[in-house]
């Protein structure tokens, strides 16, 4: 599905901002189904639920590695912290579009990149872990600076996530659990989907070869559907073991002593209802019946 | 309820920087419940929902007059776009704790700070109004500048919105309408409610003037609970009048040409919920039968 049918169909109503877009009603209602849908995939597992807003303290962030890794997708939140004088001269400057950069000051505040970020600096927080582990069930709007016309690369958008910390072999089965609930949720919608081993788009020239060893070790599995403009292949579910890294920063201890490991599953939600709405159409009221049952819609 | 027992109860954890936190699941319940409340109380006027990312146009929030106004409590997403020699010395100041401000610059989008905000240019992009207007509703995370350590004044928090956009005796019985209903809500969920006329936080000493004309035409009335810290007045719901001043700013117009009137009421969610802990205790599951019966909990 085009672009232009999704934006003619109002599903998106772009906002005023490169990759800003408002959404409807029925987009909503795809939302909230892909949601209860994959919430209900997992209502066996005990998670716990945790929800944060969507800023996090840029010291988290950057102890987390963000910095280092993805300098170019993060958002900070600069604010204006000066006096009446100060404030003539900043109205001034937007008045004249002039740049305005050092009128604001870092709060300390950065946008959330993915929703399991502030998990790990909470969950150390508390102190050792229990002997199987944890399991959070985390969601928030993420941002992300690719400004972009691609719906499916949006700056802004929603992730649903499962977090495992615990023992590495109760990790590496909650990875392969996850694999096969996505495909096999692919199924019901009548989504046709692939897994493939990816990478994470890491910043400069020893970006590459950070992306080289993830792939080679298959520590990222993402599920591709058709979701890009025209039906181009997108990442609309991504598999993520972190081994000790994430438990090593945040000091995720077990009983007795030994790091954690930890992985992260995290649905797209805009980018699966876009492929929804590109396999199916563009009203819900109009997907075959199973699709709708299966999204209870 | 002090601070103290909010924490304890683990309903609110605090989350790396000052007025941020992490919701548990039974705070997210009642933010639920009251969302589900609210709505009900709406269910038959017909409102379009829309609904917006937590960061917009700053250009469209620059022209709302937001930085004229209230630039002390604006967040402005500020980013790196630096190459990799830009980067090393990004690093190196983010590990020295040195001053980064001028490592990153404006990304044209800002923080949303109260959800109304991109509804004016959104439905103003869409021509001319329908005779009757426009009823919208809306809800999102919203960020203001103003770090505390006062549960009821964190720096981002959820806000559910109804905009009226139409003839000024629809809106102005819209805003009728809306204080009955906040009134008889509180009274269903026992919290002891008044409404008194405000005034928004203008910046600076020509503020204190707006201040003044805002109070006195009674444009912001303000539904104050008992959400504070140790029990003090908070406004939880506030009803505003803002005449032609966002028609006449993205010339929203009647069908004749006439400036439409406009007008917004929201709940500040995470405060009514404070409002109910504090009331009721800190487990939802020991509220009044009544309360919870209004909550669906």
């Amino acid at each position: 599905m085009s672009r232009e049918a999704i934006l003619h169909a109002g599903l998106l109503v772009p906002a005023g901002a490169s990759g800003i877009y408002a959404r409807s009603a029925g987009f909503e209602a795809v939302i909230d189904a892909l949601t209860r849908l994959i919430l209900e995939e997992a209502a066996g597992d005990g998670a716990e639920r945790l929800r944060f807003p969507p800023v996090m303290s840029q010291a988290h962030l950057e102890r987390n590695g963000y910095f280092s890794v993805f300098p170019h997708l993060a958002g900070c939140v600069h604010c204006f912290m000066g006096d009446e004088a100060d404030h003539r001269r900043l109205v001034g400057k937007l008045v004249c579009e002039e740049d305005t950069a050092s009128e604001f000051s870092p709060s300390g505040v950065a946008l959330v990149p993915a929703a399991c970020y502030p998990v790990y600096p909470a969950i150390a927080a508390r102190g050792p872990l229990p002997e199987t582990g944890l399991l959070i069930e985390v969601a928030s709007y993420c941002f992300r600076h690719e400004p972009s016309d691609d719906l499916a690369r949006q700056q802004t958008f929603r992730m649903q996530e499962f977090v495992r910390i615990g023992p590495a072999e109760a990790v590496a089965g909650f990875r392969r659990m996850w694999l096969d609930r996505a495909v096999s949720l692919c199924a019901r919608l009548d989504l046709p989907a692939r897994l493939e081993a990816a990478n994470d788009p890491f910043f400069g020239s020893g970006g590459q070869h950070l992306a080289q060893q993830q792939r080679e070790s298959a520590a990222k599995i993402e599920l591709i559907l058709a979701a890009g403009p025209d039906g181009e292949d997108r990442s609309c579910f991504s598999c993520n073991a972190h081994g000790e890294h994430f438990a090593a920063i945040w000091g995720l201890r077990l009983p007795g002593g030994r790091l954690a490991h930890t992985a992260c599953i995290g649905f797209g939600l805009e980018r699966f209802a876009l492929a929804l709405f590109t396999r199916h159409g563009t009203q819900h009221a109009a997907w075959p019946g199973a699709v709708r049952e299966a999204l209870g819609l």
